[in-house]
């Protein structure tokens, strides 16, 4: 896509996301659709694994688990979609290396409690924030009519998902705190992506 | 309930299951009914995680992930119905220390592929076999209509998941093979439960 042409990005973004997307990621995005695709269902699974495990270590919580196991299923229900789309185009799903996003992520979430829960959160509803900002550039950019279906129906999804993460934040911890944290991971989620990861993916 | 009392027991097992629930498993099930849903719902949380690592393991295999998916949504619907009763009656999920049911037959799992994926699908058909055959024990037997309801709605998804176990098994290997493996595997299974667990489990 050369500079001079248009990219659509009316749409609302989650307003805790420090940065915006750049054009050169959707350039490359649109460039590799079926890459990006398989990309997205690891991203689905992956998301479904990150909340089980959360699950898991939370057990005895109350109120976790019932909110996040529902969670789980429709992050396996958008991962079949996106796999049974992905086998209609006689490909199947692939192993493909990582880009830095979640690992980098990960590393800043504090391992002691409290703070490792309250960051655990926060980071799942970071990575749902930029999911459903580059899933509603995918949705009104791709010049396919399924993917933009494909990816304007899960984006509402990513975003109550946040919303969601945002929720289970402000239960647990003090809000101003909840928000001040927010607003640091937020500075860190957005530096990793500065430098466009050479290889396509959805947090490339 | 004493031996002059009669239980009825005459749902059909899974044929594979090589010893059949002795009934001092049943008394102690049905004088700790609360700790035995509790762990019900341990249960079906693990079977829920145990098939998602299945899937993320051997995610590129072709027609697993989705198989394995759709089972992990349906473990995870059942833990939320489990868990929805829990809280009706005042209680929550608790750590229940587990028996040594599940650790001991992992155990028996080969390290080496591809006996490891055959013995994985097996041992996971297995204890969908062994919950299947209890909870019809529970669902005939059990003096709580609320419990012989939930159980009695539950066990018809234990046996499609020993078939589904069963059937990745048979797409993949020797028939056969297949068939022995579980026979050695079955009879495993059964050594494990010939002495009763202290603590009222649902593989106690």
């Amino acid at each position: 896509m050369s500079s001079s042409q248009t990219i659509s990005n009316s749409a609302n973004t989650i307003k805790w996301l420090v940065s915006k997307t750049k054009e050169a990621w959707l350039e490359q995005a649109l460039a590799n659709p079926l890459e990006l695709l398989i990309d997205h269902a690891h991203c689905e699974r992956k998301a479904a694994g990150a909340a089980l495990q959360l699950m898991f270590r939370y057990l005895c919580e109350p109120g976790l688990a019932e909110a996040l196991s529902p969670l789980v299923r429709e992050e396996l229900q958008h991962f079949e979609r996106v796999l049974a789309l992905i086998k209609s185009r006689k490909r199947y799903l692939e192993p493909l290396p990582a880009p830095p996003y979640g690992a980098v992520l990960a590393k800043k979430i504090r391992k002691i409690e409290p703070h490792r829960m309250l960051d655990s959160f926060l980071v799942a509803g970071l990575i749902e924030a930029r999911s459903h900002e580059r899933m509603t550039l995918l949705a009104l950019n791709s010049p396919d009519k399924e993917l933009r279906d494909l990816y304007g129906d899960l984006l509402a999804s990513e975003a109550r998902h946040f919303c969601l993460y945002w929720k289970l934040s402000n239960q647990r911890f003090n809000s101003e705190l909840v928000r001040s944290r927010l607003k640091e991971l937020a500075h860190e989620e957005a530096q990793i992506l500065v430098k466009l990861h050479p290889q396509p993916r959805m947090h490339s």
